[in-house]
């Protein structure tokens, strides 16, 4: 059931109207007169519908060209009906969903205005695109999003030439942006590109190292600053109190029809429910310091971002001043849908609203499933348990504070809580200060993101040899989010790095003993451990520490058929992480064949460590007689676990005189597209299935 | 011979006296009221003392806390004194010298002030550290700095208690001085913590995310931004016109007695010479809008730095202003030495002065030395020769044009030029961003800094397969700069990464071309060289493309002695870069040993491609009975181009049948120490005798 009324925002005032001298006066844009006096309330929404609602005006528009000829009315009610449509197809297909109602009317502002795809319109994250992939063609398939072969989850070139750029991590966009208008310049085209980044992505410290560049470059360039005072938590720090205040003070910096800035009082607005939050912010100047004049911006704002006209009327302008130009709009994630309103944080993302809920519930009371635990728990659950008999520990986290399992430890130690907001790279170095004295940090952090804080952990933590934990959340392949967040490349990354100790957990109770283990070591670790939950191991209490670099030899299992014992080859499988299970499957598997000329014996090792690696263990199984050796992991084989297992193998034994036979199982050299985690196991060869069957051509192949 | 004169500075006017109620009344840092009259003029250097000079007040200072004695008078002479023995010792060490005689004021003034080593002063980069160094107990050694056992370039935490965190990376200070303030909170700690960071390493991102954050924690921490309008070049980009605004508006932020903020007129003040620079600086506004307080900062500034009475009095009182406050002080880069105050760009760092002149004069003519290119010079060369044939072409630095070898590309083509600053994450996107259009950006990076931009590399050039090249300088070992700047794990965080395509010459011309090759290929490419110059091969113009992925064989041994050649064991040398040159000599080497049971073949292998590898010739070298392969890398053993090799030969190779015996030789898991870059690839078993040692005990050992 939707709940149509009207938005509790002030209506809009006739000071809102088109100016039209801003107009251009070419056709494609100007705004129809006749519509200029008749804004519409937006339509609210209190369900998520379930059926796909009537969209007569949105069933119009295949691309942006379907745009121009409408009129404001018109695009007003499309909006109503694009909300309606995302509201439902996130129902549909789960995924990104605040972030996508707040910015419905930014995106159709944007598209109308501007030349795509000839102008270049870039996004940043990606967490907002849905509104753009509705409007550039893809409306239909929109439900298909984060599916296997449906579409991704953020902005990707191959999808379509409305994507200028793939995204998916934050902070990218002005870069981006600022390299597509020097290379336009460069080729003389009179081709326009706007960014649009949230207020999170903007305490990335590209972003501003983009901004500065952009000045200087003095480039043609329309960022619209999306504020709606959050990353996917609350947006935190200076730059965001920064925003409060201008906000807070009364006034904006219009736009006039000649790009010119002009100080007014701004529409009467409700306060923002950051002032709160902001206790510096007790004495509002009447116009701050603002960072964007001062970087040598053009800037304009704040700019209600839902109310359409108003973004129309600024945007036409701001597009048309020359060099570097910021225009602060703000917006609320999950607008028009209230529940989303109220609880921003839980409506960042949703997941799928079942179609059948009787047949739902008829399973759910047939087999009830056990509750498993997520990584994250399992890592929020350490912080607690170590942080009550252990005062000196200091959890960081850029931004993921839900995401790393993390809040009721930020509730329970909130001195020693510290989320940095989006900046990878001070969270690691920040943790770097701190080990220097007498503390001790833990920074948790996605095993992609981590890529972006890499010189830190080189630099400042490992060649200082400081004690900082790294617990390194979805690690391994993350299913719908796709290639931008997969964390298969971690193990290569940091294994060539001296004085890094790397910790594979195999389930939910090795995770919080190795975490407890790499915690209590005196240096630089990291525990990494893969997205979702565990095959749901019960943890076993009090916390106790694990040998550093001793593997376990899980299992051992005898060939029954003699054809296999003649055989007498002997296979160890030596899995990292939660890969071991995997290998224990496909051993069992690979033992019940009688038609093989296989093993006749494998042993199933649980390596737990990637570095130190349990060289003593490998050692004892060659002298046991394994000849063949495959390692196994959900990373890349380039560099990876296994590639340490190989440098050991070749450079401490003397190969030439023992027959060995090593292989690698992992991902191969490529980039894995979204799908669900087991579709992209299975594609990569690394469900139970896969891996039985690449052990079966190893021995089939003699 | 020195040349004293009266600085050209204007005198400090009264204003600029202690104002005695600022000072704070405990013994131990109140500035004698006696002197607060007789402020003196420092001493100017022409030239840079090659014996030791008479510094009897420096002689003194074994530690910080023999500063405190001292009256404003002494503390002034101590400059002048310090001033002259950082130039001396420049010239017996080289090294980074510009940036040490800007900060002696700074530094005797903040190490009179805090009481370190309890107080944690966190300096950013460390070009600037000499000074600090002869304060906190090592003046005798500064000589040995950059030497082998010597002194580091950078702080470093072992090396002293007063070198709080360890650098070398610009932007740091920020984000690890906040860990030690927060640290010092959850400590209950009074210590104070002050940061010293360059205005060029402002722009680095992480800087900004730092500031962000301090805001956010309402931490303690005092950031003093010193202020020389250069990074190593000049400073860019917004920021610091920015800068240059808050200077040159003649107003300046002074602090009270206090700690509270008043708008002044400052002290009359040459224009500095960044108006020219920044065009936009038409209309000085007469109070700016300012970055630091819209951010939340408290700030006070610009001071002169180089007016000691004045940074004591500024300093003493913002060192007790709670929350986070940042001091601006302008300084100029080589302050007191005169030409390096003319040509602060030359003068970044210098070398050695031989002690010998007429020594090096005689040598020089008996034997006159085959001018070597550079690496970076060959970089340089192709990218002026490409672009007269290209005009797509477009060069990016992270401010490291002198350093890249780019002076005379971005004179030829400054519009295809692009130094975004110390922004190497925004470098990699930047140049994304215009491969997604019709032009061919490169980017000039060193290995070192190309871990800052490693999730760019990833997310942003190679997932979306866009068309950019990389030329990662300083790759391997490179010798004085220490571990902080070794570009030793390149090819390991590389390798693993989907699409990218890398390429290791071995020599001046193979390097040309191979960047011609690189260039020309669509896709994302790097082409990874060593610091310094090569063996001195000339270059073979015009540019041509190599086959990608193609190995060439470079030699082949036959052994002349009948006990090896009944041996009939086959070697392979697999060499990646200037390691083929190193190869070749052990292969000669080893041959030419009689005693030796021995191949009876090696042949010398230039890989020139990490990847893709060229699997075709390692499968043509086994299948000619080559048992013995070894790889030679300048980079780490663990995942490096080594580890590439023996994925291949165990994977894809039936190892079981063959009885091969592979060996990778590399750099061990460790960060290896400064010294001259021969000491250390003799310290790694890199150099000719190196190598031909371990490929000694391969056969030795059978």
């Amino acid at each position: 059931m939707q709940q149509y009324s009207n938005s509790t925002k002030p209506k809009p005032a006739p000071s809102h109207q088109m100016d039209s001298s801003s107009v251009d006066s070419s056709a494609d844009v100007a705004i129809s007169e006749s519509v200029v006096n008749k804004p519409t309330a937006m339509r609210l929404f209190s369900e998520i519908p379930t059926s796909r609602p009537t969209t007569p005006l949105l069933d119009t528009i295949n691309s942006p060209a379907d745009l121009k000829p409408l009129n404001q009315q018109q695009l007003l009610t499309l909006a109503d009906e694009l909300r309606e449509y995302l509201l439902y197809s996130a129902g549909q297909s789960g995924g990104h969903f605040g972030a996508n109602l707040g910015v419905v009317e930014l995106t159709i502002a944007l598209h109308y205005l501007l030349d795509t795809p000839k102008d270049k319109l870039v996004w940043d994250v990606g967490h907002q695109a849905y509104a753009h992939k509705v409007l550039t063609g893809r409306r239909d398939r929109l439900s298909t999003i984060r599916s296997k072969q449906g579409l991704t989850a953020f902005p990707e070139r191959q999808e379509s030439e409305y994507d200028t750029f793939g995204v998916g991590h934050s902070s990218t966009s002005i870069s981006a942006g600022l390299g597509m208008s020097l290379a336009l310049r460069h080729l003389k085209s009179d081709a326009k590109v706007a960014c649009v980044i949230g207020d999170g992505a903007m305490t990335g410290g590209m972003a501003f190292e983009a901004l500065n560049d952009a000045v200087q470059q003095d480039a043609d360039l329309l960022v619209v600053l999306n504020d709606n005072d959050m990353s996917i938590s609350c947006s935190i720090g200076g730059f965001s109190r920064h925003l409060a205040m201008l906000w807070e003070s009364g006034y904006q910096v219009d736009i006039t029809a000649k790009g010119k800035p002009k100080l007014t009082h701004r529409p009467e607005m409700p306060l923002s429910e950051r002032r709160a939050r902001h206790s510096a912010l007790r004495d509002i100047p009447k116009v701050a310091d603002n960072l964007f004049k001062a970087i040598g911006f053009s800037y304009f704002g704040p700019f209600d971002g839902h109310d359409l006209p108003e973004l129309l009327r600024v945007l036409e302008c701001a597009k048309n001043v020359s060099g570097p130009v910021l225009v602060h709009v703000y917006t609320t994630k999950g607008k028009g849908f209230i529940p989303a309103e109220g609880d921003p944080v839980k409506y960042h993302a949703i997941s799928k609203i079942l179609q059948q809920p009787e047949a739902q519930q008829a399973q759910s009371e047939a087999t009830k499933p056990v509750v498993k635990k997520k990584y994250s728990q399992v890592f929020g659950e350490f912080l607690c348990d170590k942080a009550a008999v252990d005062n000196k520990l200091i959890a960081i986290t850029p931004a993921m504070e839900e995401g790393s399992g993390m809040t009721e430890f930020a509730q329970q130690y909130p001195e020693q809580f510290f989320d940095v907001a989006i900046a990878e790279q001070h969270a690691v170095t920040l943790a770097a200060g701190m080990a220097t004295l007498d503390v001790k940090p833990i920074v948790a952090i996605y095993s992609t993101f981590l890529q972006r804080g890499y010189d830190q952990l080189i630099h400042d933590v490992a060649l200082q040899n400081l004690d900082v934990t790294f617990g390194i959340d979805r690690a391994g392949l993350v299913g719908e989010d796709g290639a931008t967040h997969a964390g298969v490349f971690d193990l290569a990354y940091m294994r060539c790095v001296p004085n890094l100790v790397i910790a594979t957990p195999k389930d939910e109770n090795e995770c919080y003993h190795l975490l407890n283990t790499c915690y209590d070591y005196k240096g630089a670790t990291a525990v990494r451990y893969p997205r979702g939950t565990g095959p749901g191991v019960e943890i076993t209490k009090p916390a106790q520490n694990y040998e550093v670099g001793k593997a376990v030899v899980d299992a051992v299992y005898q060939a029954q058929d003699s054809a296999q014992n003649s055989n007498s080859q002997k296979l160890a499988l030596l899995a990292f992480g939660p890969m071991a299970a995997t290998a224990d499957a496909a051993a069992k598997a690979l033992m019940a064949e009688t038609d093989l000329q296989g093993p006749a014996e494998i042993s199933v090792v649980n390596m737990r460590w990637v570095k130190p690696l349990d060289t003593q263990l490998i050692d004892e199984l060659i002298a046991k007689g394994y000849t063949h050796i495959v390692t196994l992991e959900e990373h890349a084989v380039m560099g990876g676990a296994g590639s340490a297992v190989n440098e050991y193998l070749l450079n401490h034994t003397s190969g030439i005189e023992q027959q060995l036979d090593i292989k690698n199982i992992g991902i191969a050299d490529e980039f894995i597209a979204h799908g669900s985690h087991d579709e992209q196991l299975a594609d990569c060869g690394l469900d139970v299935a896969g891996v039985t069957s690449q052990l079966r051509r190893l021995f089939a192949a003699q």
